[in-house]
């Protein structure tokens, strides 16, 4: 007898490249921490386990907000192993939505400087 | 004796260039009716009475609408007479974030053009 629950990955529902709605992304860019985890995933050279955000919120807070990046098709979360593991969907975003997802990032680091003063 | 009702103008409190918010003006963007009303606005060569959108929602949730844009620092609000004018603060935006706005007025549009199908 095979045991799929090891032998099939789990899998997290992800809306298709045409699924994806202006209106959701601009919902998800909308929150202060889940902008700060995007802009996270923006620097990074790789995708970035759940585990590596240090984040001013609850763990279920914290799972709140990458579900509604991932539904909104902002990031793309899959398994590997027991660790989630988080990446922007950036190329698909920039396809469907020129320099939006650029605009909001170099926004978020003019606001960032702006709040530090000079 | 002065009629200070009439005589001084009604004015709406608006946020200053320095407290606009980036999380505010995405939220306030996140709406499809305040989405559709900016881009009647960013489409317009001249300011609009509130009286010229015909929304799909009450008139107070169309009230509520207008004050998200205001106090997210989208949109100025000014009485003239007694009809209530609304304005993109486009150039203060564009200092502020940079390509921001085109970027999702240009994503809206391409979104509406992918509803509508080929």
């Amino acid at each position: 007898m095979t045991d799929t629950a090891t032998t099939r990955p789990r899998t997290l529902a992800h809306p298709g490249l045409q699924e994806i709605r202006l209106e959701a992304v601009l919902h998800a860019l909308s929150d202060p921490v889940r902008l700060s985890i995007v802009r996270d995933l923006a620097a990074a050279p790789d995708e970035l386990a759940c585990s590596y955000f240090v984040l001013p919120v609850t763990k279920s807070t914290t799972t709140h907000h990458f579900r509604v990046l991932r539904e909104a098709g902002v990031i793309r979360q899959t398994y590997v192993g027991t660790a989630k593991m988080n990446a922007l969907r950036r190329q698909e975003l920039q396809t469907l939505f020129p320099h939006l997802l650029d605009s909001v990032l170099a926004a978020a680091a003019a606001e960032e400087e702006r709040r530090a003063g000079p």
